[in-house]
């Protein structure tokens, strides 16, 4: 079979090392062998300095996408335009198309997939969430017997790379950040990353393959890891708890965000660190289940890349049927139960935590456990774990505490926990 | 599509749930409605008690192997014969195949795969091996893409169970076994699970998928858990480690074996309880990775079936081409490298730490951490974590430590750790 690449960085040097190491294997399992044809590039000459000689570069989408020989484009170029205009473009031309950009899967999935539909071909795109995790294949086939009853994902390597090394290295983020990107797990411009913005795209893309549900990237509650601090991971640690960007999704009701949260320390997904992921799945028949492996990096996402070559060429001809999305309607954000982690600085006075407790009570917020330590000779830190409570209940109360004399600095918010119990 | 069920037992009921109550979902999923028509049962009577209305009971075998209606025979009941014979029969027959029988795809996969090539229909058996867990799917597409170099398994759910709730209750091997029985983790007739036999099978299914290679029952080591007491769970656990029954397959040089094994707390097999079962793959592409879910039981089962249910709904036609297994040359145990947990029951007396070690320095094995604790007036215990030492090195060192006047019990014995250099 020949491969059109549309793109030639990272992740289409790990397929092409892929192809070349375990050549005869993918021959073995396949009966196929697989040809790279031609690499669409931006820059021609710096491209030829890397690219093997057999491969041939163009810097003109439709010499592979109108190519009658090429079968299979892979799309790796990343970005929403032009890699939208092109994957259609190939979809039309009749030849497979496979790609890993999340924001043109989270966004465009169902038309694309009715597009490869109407032309008889296939539109993959497991290499779109968590790489080295055959997700996409396992909720369409391996579970797809089950009602997914939720899905709790580290969909980030990025940020639960940094959230680990901050505990580990005991530095604040700005720090660790730097590492990151001297590492490579970080990019030069971070915020897709850091802002959850990437993780909320992954969580899109499930909520299709999982829930057949449509969620609409503005619809979607996402929030960053770029307030955490040392101190709240420290204080998250002595409570049992581990600091995790992590994206939601559950029926009944229909919930579906990403923020960082507070996973008791027991709970499989606390021992994910570093640059993995791992999604965490209840179905109605195969009960809890966890996968975990590498969310980046050219060899995984390539890995990823290459098992959806593997079913095209076991399977050319196979249609899953299309299901269409129902449009989801999502229970706002501050309809939302949570447990929620409180950190206050206060004056460290008679009667301040008294007047702190009044004020939760009158929004019926009970708490879970509770410590106080000195500060500085003048100040107190108070961190407190609620129980259950609505996020618009706990928003007033932080409205309530901010305007409080006693409060010294803005209170630190977290929330806490796997479960959302709806009262 | 029609399906006729070998068995009615517990997996079966599974299926039929399964079935009935996300019919709605397998229809939307796979285009196809399944429809159970008729299942083999050893009892009319007692099946009809149970059995759906619509359900065709028979006690004839030929009644759904013959039956040219049927599209799909699921065999649930078990046992060595006559379920292969019923099995080719059906593949004969050219109808598909899916079976959850550790025993028969153990030691006839090569054979059957053949046949069922032969006669253009497919066998599937995700169910044999950790039914909660795609790893077959995932072996066979999803890491398709690499040479697996490593494969650690928590392969059976019932010895995991009794592992963890001896730690947990702080009781024994027995008291927790009854337990277990009682709760319906472990069979009245436990053998096949604790003495590691029903994991070597499963070891044996994926060494064929994994590393396409054949390895016969009498080749592979396996070593249950009966001789695991609390004291050495608890011994392991305050130096950092729990004990697992692990089922490890590598290459270069090729191991494959089954025994309880003290994993460090830090690994992600540790964390691993209760009847849920893991595997941690390492591929070349992909990196390290690990999938969790249950292992047994009537819907993870069931839903595993049902996923190849579902495959056979979308590929009919699927062929994965037939790679023909080495056969593995096994490194004989006593080659193989490990670090070991020993425990002794020595007298108290000055002198006898000295002469252990000596007979130790002398196999050439070191100590990584060593512990010694008063037992009675007269007699100690000593505690020890070697250094990777070879099999055979270990054999002779304790051959020569029980001959010792101050070793007054049998010294325990329990290899360490997950990798296991060669030198």
């Amino acid at each position: 079979m020949k491969i059109g690449l549309l793109g030639l960085g990272n992740v289409a040097e790990g397929i092409l090392s892929i192809l070349k190491d375990n050549h005869k294997l993918l021959q073995a399992r396949t009966g196929e062998s697989f040809e790279v044809k031609s690499a669409l590039v931006r820059n021609l000459e710096k491209a030829q300095e890397k690219a093997p000689s057999s491969l041939k570069l163009t810097a003109q989408a439709s010499d592979i996408l109108e190519d009658p020989k090429i079968d299979i484009v892979i799309e790796v170029m990343g970005g929403e335009e032009p890699a939208l205009t092109y994957i259609k473009t190939a979809l039309k031309n009749k030849k497979h198309v496979i790609t890993a950009n999340k924001a043109i899967i989270a966004q465009h999935r169902p038309e694309l997939l009715k597009l490869a539909q109407e032309n008889n071909v296939q539109l993959l795109f497991e290499a779109s969430v968590a790489g080295g995790i055959p997700i996409i294949r396992t909720l369409t086939i391996g579970y797809a017997a089950n009602h997914i009853h939720s899905l709790y994902g580290i969909l980030n390597g990025t940020t639960n790379y940094i959230l680990t090394n901050m505990e580990r290295e005991e530095k604040e983020y700005p720090q660790i950040l730097k590492n990151a990107q001297k590492l490579g797990f970080a990019e030069a411009d971070p915020t897709m990353d850091i802002s959850g913005l990437d993780a909320a795209y992954k969580l899109i893309i499930l909520a299709g393959v999982a829930f057949h549900t449509t969620i609409n990237l503005e619809d979607i509650y996402y929030e960053g890891i770029d307030n955490i601090t040392l101190k709240d991971i420290t204080y998250a640690k002595d409570l049992g708890y581990k600091i995790k960007l992590l994206a939601i999704g559950k029926t009944n009701p229909t919930i579906f965000k990403v923020h960082p949260t507070l996973i008791p320390i027991s709970h499989p997904l606390a021992g994910i660190d570093n640059e993995f992921n791992a999604i965490f799945i209840d179905g109605n028949a195969v009960g809890e289940s966890m996968l975990v492996g590498k969310g980046a990096g050219a060899l995984p996402t390539g890995s990823a890349i290459v098992s959806d070559l593997i079913e095209i060429a076991l399977t050319p001809k196979k249609q899953i049927p299309f299901i269409e999305d129902k449009t989801a309607k999502l229970s706002p954000i501050e309809k939302t139960y949570s447990q929620f982690y409180i950190r206050l600085t206060v004056a460290d006075k008679v009667g301040t935590l008294e007047k702190i407790t009044g004020l939760l009570s009158k929004q019926t917020i009970s708490l879970s456990k509770l410590f106080q330590k000195e500060k500085t000779k003048n100040t107190a830190e108070i961190v407190m774990i609620t129980h259950v409570v609505q996020e618009s209940h706990m928003k007033t109360t932080i409205a309530n505490l901010i305007v409080l004399p006693e409060i010294i600095e803005a209170p630190v918010v977290i929330r806490v926990g796997l479960e959302e119990p709806t009262a």
